[in-house]
């Protein structure tokens, strides 16, 4: 799936916090895609027709940012491309919870969030604060389950193993680093891989969610064991990306039943 | 204090620039703590209530972001919990000189910037021009002090030499590296892990900022000497934060008398 | 003339995207200047006053921003300071089509793009999609000449081998890396840089373009051997730009007819 992303060389509207902006596109292009960071409402639903997909992440929200991301979100549908929402931190302020819901009813391909996101999403009390996770993902993988089967969408839970089902089929993606949760922005760099991966193979967006899984996995063990620390793991970890083996990926995943 | 600090692994709302977000969240992350950038009007003021601590940066103001600012301000104000300001710059333009005013009035419990920002908030001749100092540390001392006592803040000039002072007590804070101002938003980061620190030693804000510039004045002089300019210095410093040995701390501090 | 950039340390306003502002930030501290990253209308065009050189880029771009961006255009024309235009994607969106005609009508001293963003400049059909190029240098240097001829700016247009010209003298630079188009925001850094030696030489716009080309390309070249990838190279470049040697610039640039 790696060389058909690659050869594909998607073009991805990608709708990501300021934080993550940067890492995001360099994740992007070192993985084989080609990430382009178009929010405004002036633009974002024309742009959405043109690119491959698109991806939405609510890190930092504003009103007029809400109004790019639902016009791009119903372009894409409109066009049939596909779309992954990264609800960062919903549960922390009325504002975010309102705009998770009002995206949630554009019916996103793919959710991906940390343990406490997904299961605040499906109703489920949870321990989350900030924008890192206070519950681990096993306790999610229930309540993902059931988001995914009603809401349709793919649902990937990600942490030190990552869980993900589309409400039938499931799978859990091991490797990685405990580095990883130190550094900025990886998880929604990840969320952009997804959409890099779903604009390769639309057709079957758990194959493409687990795809990007198994990218992060593997490329963060292979990061890990040179890096002296969250810094040094950062551009070692876009240099895995950028070197990685499709072969290596299959070992990362371990299907399971739900 | 830094085992305080990372033991407790404060959630701290960043208000911080576009150019700062990405690496003052890493530095967060790498010292142990939680960072959370939540700026916009729509919900800063409630984050605030939830967080532990809130830093400010005007480095790129626009009139929403200053409407985030002063609500995020006045409900930590409120919760009781410990606000830094960063006033970037804030001598170049109408519009942040306006906006400072706003914010100082709203009592920030440290103020940080380099020496030509505290001159000029101190009303005092300074020859900052752009975002860089025009001025030495030791021109500033005498102003921050004086600053200090009008505002009730704790105030840090930072620069080769940092001076922090709460009016009546005083330090200086020695290492960093010569390449600390060739890397953009080492400040931006500082002021946001002041805020760190005071979420951990609420009762002693200057205790808290002393830490902070002991942290970065200790890791800096880690990673200078195998780094090879300031692109390496960058994700050096951040590995060394995440490694600092809580004893390094000390050996950064002079005491001194105002 | 780097030596003359690095003495001058001119103040550069960069109104750039949300995707570059970190790196371009760090290039421009590392190869001598001194970056502000002001663009809210609130204050744009009082800041392009105080600054020695303007660079807008609409990688990002809103309405707001539009609004920033011509009000800096429209002072630095008044106080006599270069302007470096970067129409990233202009192409893309009615939004961004109308927002470059406007700029483009303040008359920028140096328009910077990639193959197929000259083209589409120049009216010539090109392969354009995103923020990627489809077309080579070579088949957008006659787009470039007329450009460069019935705007009166200096235009350049990177790529493998990058071509400037101010409509009479021509230039390609050499050098670089085939890991250049895999690390976001380098093209945007380098339209900063321009702004840098624009504030440095500004009686000779096509030297300070390709004295901005020679940097990069030099810098590039020696950055390469050493990186593992996209990850290591970008900040392997920032080290080089920093270390980069005024004598090694000259290698780069071969001067030809138009």
């Amino acid at each position: 799936m790696l060389e058909r992303m690659r050869h594909a060389s998607p073009l991805v509207q990608c709708i990501t916090n300021f934080v993550a902006m940067n890492y995001a596109a360099n994740v992007l292009l070192a993985a084989g895609a080609s990430p382009a960071m178009v929010h405004a409402p002036e633009e974002a639903g024309e742009f959405a027709r043109l690119a491959d997909a698109l991806t939405v992440n609510i890190g930092t929200l504003s009103t007029d940012w809400l109004e790019g991301m639902l016009a791009a979100a119903r372009a894409a549908n409109e066009a049939g491309k596909p779309w992954v929402l990264d609800p960062v931190a919903h549960f922390a302020t009325g504002f975010r919870r309102r705009a998770v819901q009002q995206l949630l009813a554009l019916q996103p391909g793919i959710i991906r969030g940390n343990a406490s996101e997904i299961m605040a999403l499906a109703g489920v009390a949870s321990a989350g604060r900030g924008v890192d996770a206070g519950d681990s993902v096993q306790q999610a993988e229930a309540a993902a389950t059931r988001l995914a089967q009603s809401t349709g969408a793919v649902v990937a839970v990600t942490g030190a193993v990552d869980f993900v089902t589309d409400g039938s089929n499931a799978a859990r993606i091991h490797g990685g680093s405990a580095l990883m949760p130190r550094v900025t922005a990886m998880g929604c760099a990840l969320t952009c891989l997804m959409g890099a991966f779903a604009a390769a193979i639309p057709e079957n967006l758990f194959l493409a969610t687990v795809s990007a899984l198994a990218c992060f996995g593997a490329a963060g063990a292979q990061a890990e064991p040179a890096a002296d620390g969250p810094g040094s793991f950062a551009w070692r970890f876009v240099d895995a990306l950028a070197a990685l083996d499709a072969a290596a990926l299959a070992a990362q995943v371990e299907q399971i039943s739900v």
